[in-house]
């Protein structure tokens, strides 16, 4: 199996740390975004979305979409409850990951930290920062009632907010606001297989 | 159990037409977005997100965000395929809906639509619709190649990317551009107890 990704995306390190905690043999193959790699006319025909993580089967399947290839690997192990509403409610957090969270936080990282904060882009990072808090809040707020985002044991709902989550700082967002996110990320950090993103 | 939505809206729209074609009992309450009612109190007491669709099952379990919804009333129905890889190529149209495709033809919509055109949001308007093209158009490769997003039976993917697409012309999106998507269109409002939109 071939996962193509970078390791600075916070989407694509979903992926290597999902594979890490589950001890899942792939290989990694290196896709520069900002060189346009993921724009080839050989990479859009693996995915017309020209985006990554992508996941290549060992018989040629692919699979796009962080978070749906979270999914497929954590079925039937410890990171996806298998009580159907309990995943049901990591969906949730998923679809949140993806529209409210991510759109706000991760782009705020990219301007920053990979950008270098272009004036041009100012603007647009000045008004991301209410919808991030606005994401880490309901985070924080739910992390006052349970170890993890549902329940509290790990699922693939902390593996997804936590990749951006944890370097938020580099996209403006001060953690010293949410305590209990703080402490989820050390939680998380503790794993067993446990990888740092980059 | 209780669904609250507006009937105008694509996202509630999903949820309404899941169970509607499933024939799944519920009571309906209508929330008005623009007034505020996702916004009170007691709103984001069941919701801190602040946003609909919302269920509540009848032991007052809250679930969010549409496409979580979807998937946990198609669990073990001929709307989500039993295999384990089509279930995650579902999911990955799933995320791509709510990452790549509404963000571009719902909004574009709801400034159109809702809004009528104001001038403040014109060059937004404008910036949307590539965005919404890009995403019509890898529909569209996709449907040349199966009657349905994933594989030639319909599923909670085509339930969730109908939804903005059959009135994406309400967000100046020209839908003739893309035959199969038209064709697949047709399909799913010829399906037994479909409801439309509104």
């Amino acid at each position: 199996m071939r996962v193509y990704g970078d390791v600075q995306s916070g989407n694509c390190y979903k992926v290597k740390l999902l594979m890490a905690l589950l001890q899942i043999e792939h290989q990694w193959q290196a896709v520069d975004i900002l060189a346009g790699d993921t724009k080839t006319p050989e990479f859009l025909a693996k995915n017309a979305n020209g985006k990554i993580p992508l996941v290549e089967l060992d018989d040629g399947r692919l699979l796009a979409e962080s978070n749906a290839i979270l999914g497929y690997f954590a079925a039937d192990t410890a990171l996806m409850p298998s009580d159907k509403f309990q995943e049901a409610k990591v969906y949730e957090w998923l679809f949140f990951e993806q529209y409210s969270h991510e759109p706000f936080v991760a782009v705020a990282r990219f301007i920053q930290h990979y950008l270098g904060m272009p004036a041009a882009r100012l603007a647009e990072y000045e008004s991301l920062q209410a919808g991030g808090n606005k994401a880490l809040s309901i985070m924080e707020q739910q992390l006052t009632k349970t170890h993890f985002l549902v329940g509290d044991s790990l699922t693939i709902a902390d593996i997804a907010l936590y990749a951006y989550t944890h370097v938020a700082g580099q996209g403006g967002f001060d953690l010293n606001r949410y305590p209990h996110i703080q402490a989820w990320c050390q939680r998380i950090a503790q794993q067993p297989h446990y990888v740092a993103l980059g």
